[in-house]
């Protein structure tokens, strides 16, 4: 099965939107720090620059793109609520924000979730909804809660306000380190991939973006090679948070403007996570550390060496009584 | 056994040292972040900062002093290079700091010392000497280099150099944190406590300090009970930083500067451990951990609530193949 989509990346998201974004934000979210740390930059052989969005509210970017849709919704709609389904961290990022902005968060979540991840949800008041684990049951409880509540649909990341709100992370990076060559992310559903060229594409001249996916979930991959949008069907990886397909409206982001889309074994997924937590004393998860395994990726375009690169590392919620290792 | 010891702790090190020491490490060493974590507080009921020593370079506070006491050293005397026996952090540290000063550090390391530890002297260019995992075979091994070479013996703590360089971490803490009401540091040979006690006392009227300790490792607790340093026999605690005893010029400011001693049991050192790096991502070692359990600990003092409590987070430095949960 291919999905034809018509939109130009133009058409769907502006630099505006995500500065619009920022500062809808602003009150809520952290302007999270940028490290490095010179034995890695030896060890790659460029200067790496790690903008830590696990150490942004909830413990990943998604919160930018969930205050970002609250700060957009009429108290009338914020009064019904808002639902999703995610058994993830926009699922935590749209409960806490819902708290903030005092509405109630109804979350979807399959009965195959996490402990910590239900742990999460509800410790941030949202309302966990179990589901069986597959997408059709999920997809059939939100439009119930929908009917019933009124409560406004928030997905994950084919939403043009999620994507701008996720492209101010990308904004913050150029502002903070002006200089990148390069900038890699992960792509899951390609939210924060969609943000991020959004910004990259319009405020910096020199700064290539790469897309970092695990091989098995390699739907961005196997879609560009053939300029069409191929859903993911049995994803088999570690990195949770990158299982799902693109939608439409990330899609033409990552088609035209991503450079190259790098895929990584698990094993070097784990060892990327390993070597960072050793080396900067700070937790990454498996699915923001597919970014710097693809940095350390013999596939990696070549590059003049001490290129400024920057990796956006998407989230740190991990379980610790089962790291991967 | 007991030692008598008739210093004052103003004979030993004033703030004029640790200023000194300051300017001495400036170039090399990292003015570590301080972190806050809204959701560590909101559990303890109090304000935290901490004092981000696990970012330091080599991964630990003791990099301040071992490059202070590099700093002082003549021509003459780094051409013979220096030496120490230490198993831990200060090894690391030392060696790393005689690499910046173009020197050779001789490290006397038990035979039972961790492969990642051994790893990290040899990685900044140290010489390691494998001993018996005794205190006679390191005192007998650190002697014959010392008589062979003509290096300068760098102790672990029980120096002033060391003393007035480990004392930078709490100046920095107090210049990023003005108000704060308590400043809370693990106690091992003490020379960090020491430190922190110098420029503490000098420059803070509100602060008060408590040191932690392990359970299984208490002679600092007992010393000050009855006012004698007691020497540590048989430590048993998974926090193998804290495994020393005291020594003669930093037990006088345990005895008179320190406010209260809260001792832990490894059982809450790992949850504490745990719960920082849940929390925060941030990776301590466990003893470092021991500071934020003492914090979280019934037998820490009365306090008003809302309290502003630094902690030294003195390393990060974790055989992640290891970890003790």
């Amino acid at each position: 099965m291919t999905l034809k989509v018509h939109f130009k990346p133009t058409d769907i998201v502006q630099l505006a939107d995500v500065k619009t974004a920022a500062k809808n934000i602003a009150p809520f979210a952290h302007r999270t720090p940028v490290l490095t740390c010179q034995s890695l930059d030896r060890l790659v052989g460029h200067n790496l620059f790690f903008k830590c969005e696990n150490l942004q509210k909830t413990g990943a970017f998604k919160f930018r793109g969930a205050v970002n849709a609250l700060a957009q919704m009429s108290p009338d709609e914020l009064a019904k609520g808002v639902v999703t389904h995610s058994s993830g961290n926009h699922a935590a990022a749209l409960a806490r924000a819902a708290q903030i902005f005092g509405t109630q968060a109804h979350i979807v979540m399959p009965s195959s979730a996490s402990v910590i991840k239900r742990r999460a949800v509800i410790g941030y008041g949202g309302r966990v909804i179990e589901c069986e684990p597959n997408l059709d049951s999920r997809l059939e409880y939100a439009d119930r809660i929908q009917a019933e509540t009124g409560a406004t649909m928030i997905p994950p990341f084919n939403d043009v306000r999620i994507i701008a709100g996720q492209g101010t992370a990308a904004l913050e990076f150029l502002q903070q380190v002006p200089n990148l060559d390069l900038m890699v992310a992960p792509i899951g559903g390609g939210g924060l991939m969609s943000g991020t060229c959004v910004t990259v594409s319009a405020t910096s001249r020199r700064c290539r973006i790469v897309g970092a996916e695990p091989e098995g979930a390699d739907d961005a991959f196997r879609s560009k090679e053939v300029r069409k949008l191929l859903p993911q069907t049995n994803p088999r990886t570690i990195s949770d948070g990158l299982l799902t397909s693109m939608g439409k409206l990330t899609w033409p982001f990552i088609r035209d403007i991503v450079r190259q889309i790098v895929t990584v074994s698990d094993e070097e997924t784990i060892a990327a996570m390993k070597l960072f937590l050793e080396r900067t004393k700070v937790l990454m998860e498996p699915s923001s550390a597919v970014a710097l395994a693809a940095v350390m990726s013999p596939k990696l375009m070549d590059l003049e060496p001490d290129r400024n690169i920057g990796i956006i590392v998407s989230g740190g919620n991990v379980d610790l009584d089962n790291l991967p290792w």
